[in-house]
Parts: C-alpha cells; sequence; structure tokens
C-alpha cells in the first residue's frame, strides 16, 4: 500500500480540480474570491477520502462519488467559513480567515453559497446509473448532517469553556461537530457505490466512531506533539481553556496539587513553557493524557468491528489504514 | 372571490404551522428560539401562497405544495435573517432582528439551520405520488434560487448606493434577489402539483416578472403611500440614498434644479418632511415615478401573458389578483 500521505495528496488533488470548477466563473468577482479563499488554502480532503473510499468499499467506483466528496467537502468549509466568524479566529489552513481578508458581511455569504454549492454539486452531476431514490436518500444524509453541525456548533458557543462540560456532554459535541458528517461521507459514498442498506449503516457507523477518535487524537496530540508537527505552539489547547476530553477529566479529577499546577497554564493567555510543561506533567500524573487514549482506542475498536459487515477490499483496507494513520501516530 | 387579504391570512396560517412544527424541539433550546424568532414575527407568506397557487393551477392539490411552500419560506427568512447581519438592520417585521436579539453568531448559526430546514422539509415530505425525478427537480430549482439570492446580495453589498447603479443593475439585481425566488416558488408548486414541463416554465417566467414588478411598486409606494400604509416614515428610501428604480431614473435625467432639490432630501438622514416634500415633487417632475410605474406594468403585462399557457381555473385568477393586489393599489 502507498504510504498514507501520498493517497491523500492524490486523492486531494482530483477533489481540488472539481471544487475550483463548481466555484469557477462566480458572479460576482468578489464573492466567488471570498468562497474560494478558504476552498483553495488546502486542507487534507479527509471527507472527500473517507466518501471515495466507502463507495469504493461496496464495489463502486471512485469517480462515482466525486460529486458527494466535492459536495461534503463543501459543506465542510461553509461550516469552518461561519465557525470562524462565530468564534473570531483569525487564522485557518495557516491563512487569514475569510472574513478577515473580505470582511464578515462577505464571509457569511460566502458560507452561504458553499452551503448551496453543497446541494449544486450534489443534484447536477448524478452518476449514471444511481437511481434517483438513491440520490434522495444522500441528500437527506447530508441534510441531516448540516443540521446535527449546526447543533454542534450551538452546543460549543453555549458552554464556553471546560470547567462546564461533562465527558458525555463532550462525546455528545464531537459527535455533532465531527462525526456527523464522517458518518454522512462514508453513507453518501456507500450509496453513490450501490451499497446494501446494510453497508451504508455499516460504513456510516465506522465513520461516526472514528470521527470521535479523530477528535480526542487531535487533543492528545495538542499536549504531547512537537510544535512543528502541530502547526501551532504545544499547549495552545491548555492556553485557551479549550474543551478538551483531556481537560475535562483533568478538571473532574486532579487533586488540589495538580488542579493548582494545571490551573498556571488552563486558560491563561500568557502561560510560560515552564508553566505549559508543568501543566502536562500534570495531566499526565492524574492520568487525563492516557485516559483519553484510552477513549479514542475505544473509538477505534467499535469503527473497526463496524467494518465487519463489509467484505474485506483493498478499499476497506485503506479506510482501516486512515485511522490508523490519524489515531495510532505514536509521539 | 374572497378579499386577498382573507385568503393571504388563510395560507398563512396553514404554513405558520407547518414551520413551527418543523423547527418545535431543536436542541440546544437556544438555537431553537432564534431559528424561530423570525419566523415567528410574522409576514405575509407570499412565497408559500405562489407555491400552493402554482401547484393549484396546474391540477394539484394545495396539500401536496405544503411543504415546499415551507421549504421556500424557510429559505426566504435564512436569507432576511443574514441580509440583516450584513447590513446591521436593527428591525424587521416590526420587531428587533435576529441578531440584536441573540447576537450575531447565533444568528449566522440560526440562519444556517434555517437554509438546511428548507431541504429537510422538502426532502422528508413528499407528496404521495410524486416521483422521484421530480422531487429532484422541484429541490435543484430551490438550491438554483439560492445561489441567485447570494449572488444578488453580493450586488447589493458591492454597489452601495444608487448613483453606482444603472437601471439594467437594478432590474439584474432585483432579479436575483427578489424574482430568482418567486420563480423558484412556481415552479416547485407546479412540480408538486404535477405540471408539464411547459407549465413549470410558465408559471415560472410569471412568477419571474411579477417579482420585478412588485419591487418596483415596492419603490413607488416608499414615496406616494402615507406613512400609516408603509408602516415606515415617507420618504425613506429617500433619506437612505437607497437604490430605487425611482432614485436611479432621477439621478440620471433630472435638471441641475432637481437635481439640486432632489439633493436636499437623497441620502440626508434628518433631511425635514419639507425636504422630503420637495424632493419627491422634483421625482414627480422628472417623470422618474411615473417611469417606474410604467416599467412595473410591462412586467406585469409580461407576467399575465406567461399565464396564457396556463388553462383558466380559480387558481390562475387568483394568482392575477395576487398581481394586481400588490402591483395595481391606487395611492
Amino acid at each position: 500500500m502507498k504510504p498514507m500521505e501520498q493517497r491523500l495528496a492524490e486523492n486531494a488533488t482530483m477533489i481540488n480540480g472539481y471544487l475550483e470548477e463548481a466555484l469557477g466563473g462566480q458572479e460576482p468577482e468578489l464573492l466567488g474570491k471570498a468562497s474560494l479563499h478558504l476552498v483553495e488554502a488546502g486542507g487534507k480532503r479527509l471527507r472527500p477520502y473517507l466518501t471515495v473510499k466507502a463507495c469504493e468499499a461496496v464495489g463502486g467506483r471512485a469517480e462515482d462519488a466525486v460529486p458527494f466528496a466535492a459536495a461534503v467537502e463543501f459543506l465542510h468549509n461553509f461550516t469552518l467559513v461561519h465557525d470562524d466568524v462565530m468564534d473570531h479566529d483569525d487564522l485557518r489552513r495557516g491563512k487569514p480567515t475569510v472574513h478577515k481578508v473580505y470582511g464578515v458581511p462577505m464571509a457569511v455569504l460566502a458560507g452561504d453559497l458553499l452551503f448551496a454549492k453543497v446541494y449544486d454539486v450534489a443534484l447536477n452531476n448524478r452518476p449514471p446509473g444511481m437511481p434517483a431514490e438513491r440520490l434522495i436518500e444522500s441528500i437527506a444524509k447530508i441534510t441531516e448532517a448540516a443540521m446535527t453541525l449546526c447543533q454542534g456548533q450551538a452546543l460549543d458557543i453555549g458552554f464556553p469553556s471546560a470547567s462546564e462540560v461533562s465527558v458525555d456532554e463532550y462525546i455528545e459535541m464531537v459527535g455533532a461537530k465531527t462525526s456527523s458528517l464522517f458518518r454522512a461521507c462514508a453513507q453518501v459514498g456507500a450509496l453513490a457505490g450501490g451499497g446494501s442498506d446494510e453497508q451504508v449503516e455499516a460504513l456510516g457507523g465506522f465513520a461516526w466512531d472514528a470521527g470521535v477518535a479523530f477528535q480526542i487524537e487531535d487533543d492528545v496530540l495538542g499536549v504531547t506533539a512537537d510544535e512543528q508537527t502541530l502547526g501551532k505552539p504545544v499547549g495552545s489547547d491548555l492556553r485557551e481553556g479549550k474543551k478538551t476530553l483531556i481537560n475535562i477529566h483533568a478538571l473532574e479529577n486532579a487533586t488540589e496539587d495538580q488542579r493548582r499546577r494545571i490551573g498556571r497554564a488552563f486558560g491563561v493567555e500568557d502561560a510560560s513553557r515552564e508553566d505549559i510543561e508543568a501543566a502536562v506533567e500534570a495531566l499526565r500524573e492524574v492520568g487525563s493524557i492516557d485516559y483519553a487514549r484510552g477513549v479514542a482506542d475505544e473509538y477505534v475498536a467499535r469503527a473497526f468491528k463496524a467494518l465487519d459487515a463489509i467484505p474485506d477490499s483493498p478499499a476497506k483496507e485503506e479506510l482501516k489504514a486512515l485511522v490508523e494513520y490519524f489515531v495510532k501516530r505514536e509521539y
């Protein structure tokens, strides 16, 4: 099997051309540029990859999944553009966010256009032989994800800090903000590939659990990876007092002393490198990092088990490899 | 025929129940309330009325059009919520706008949810007997309108004042901001009612032209109606330097002296009642009000002509009466 980076890059190239063509020639030009801004900023195109591989895993052709892969990537980009407006974030994928460059009104509008494009590409590029009822089902899955993403973002806005969130609420929020779209990706890929209802459901279940594991692993990397791997300063999640599974677990389980050491970095914007290191050490002592890793592993195991309903194939192996690549990295 | 007000009110009652049910039980509660805010503020439900009557005009049952009528009303409300954010407007339908009550982040999100609900209601309430292909066609029409609405709003943001817009650009913008959704309303109503392709197109054409006439008549009312009819101070469009067909025509055709009199009110926030009256008199002299009325009449005539392709029926008469009611009012 080719290295994961190469497979993701090949898939991204295929999807990017499609995305840029779908947004090409947009009038007025400024709206077109604002809509393309984040799309062109790159990204691993993980969701399109999931869509394409789910299609292949049920015996479909990759090209039949491409319109849906583009649709889910548009949906993802739409939510990122609007989330950045809501969260007042200045940087995304290493570039200034859409509203920093084009202003809030145009960013809201660019997000809206990307949302409309979700349906435009999915409706107007039906793969040959895909029954109308299956197209409707696909669009309904995408719509369900869109509604759940709104719900997840509302939960995120509603609970601004880790101290207000329980582990269960965290899992619910990750489910809504990440897994709902992962699931839709796998479902529409399987639908485009002509999968059975059982296969569509199995791949959707796989993707849901994989999404939770991905998000938790992101939390783990935030305190264990080095700055180069992370692309942002180590301990940013701590400094920002972010709702990560690690932080939530630690706030619930730390002793007075550990809590004090964590508190010197947690939510402290100008915490020093030493404060961060001491806090991470305390998180380790509490067992919060191991706890998060354990939960991620559970979700990976559940995700893999869901794939039992799918016949063995290279695509099935690639789906597993994707999860291994993102969740089982050693640092 | 019942009075127009009564028919609109009966239709609104039917649609409102549907809209509120579709948003009911939304979690988290705050997102649900923010999404319902504008929907509950009322409105004439003109677009749902168009949808239902287009359905009946091709021999369909009103109830088969209701999910689509709800969808287009959600689309309309989504654009209003986001437009108010973009334009920093504080009042809508006599109530504070969503972002004034719930803040910009929640207003952006509420708009996004309303947009997702467009598809949710349309996809999951297919009328018995409506073929899948026709449902797909309906959703594609709605999507096309959504994309064009984004384009229209971008044009609106891009040309902030009347002096930068030609008559042709004004008509293009009105088409994108109003007629595109009017057309989709009539098209999906006709599709839900089982209309032929020719009927779908004819009703779409009717609605497009009616939309342009509606918008121009709004411009005319802005300088000819009294405050009670208008629901806002007479001459607001003048004070705000708004892009109305009347203002654009006047800026292109006024003499020096007329231009001077108009200039005392145009874009002058604290223009006095006398300044406004003198400016309106000048607009009248230039012929801008008659010009706008003439253009609206032309669009009404074209709209009515498009209906020739539809067999006579009470619904067809009601569609004509709707246009007469809104465009041919005497003041």
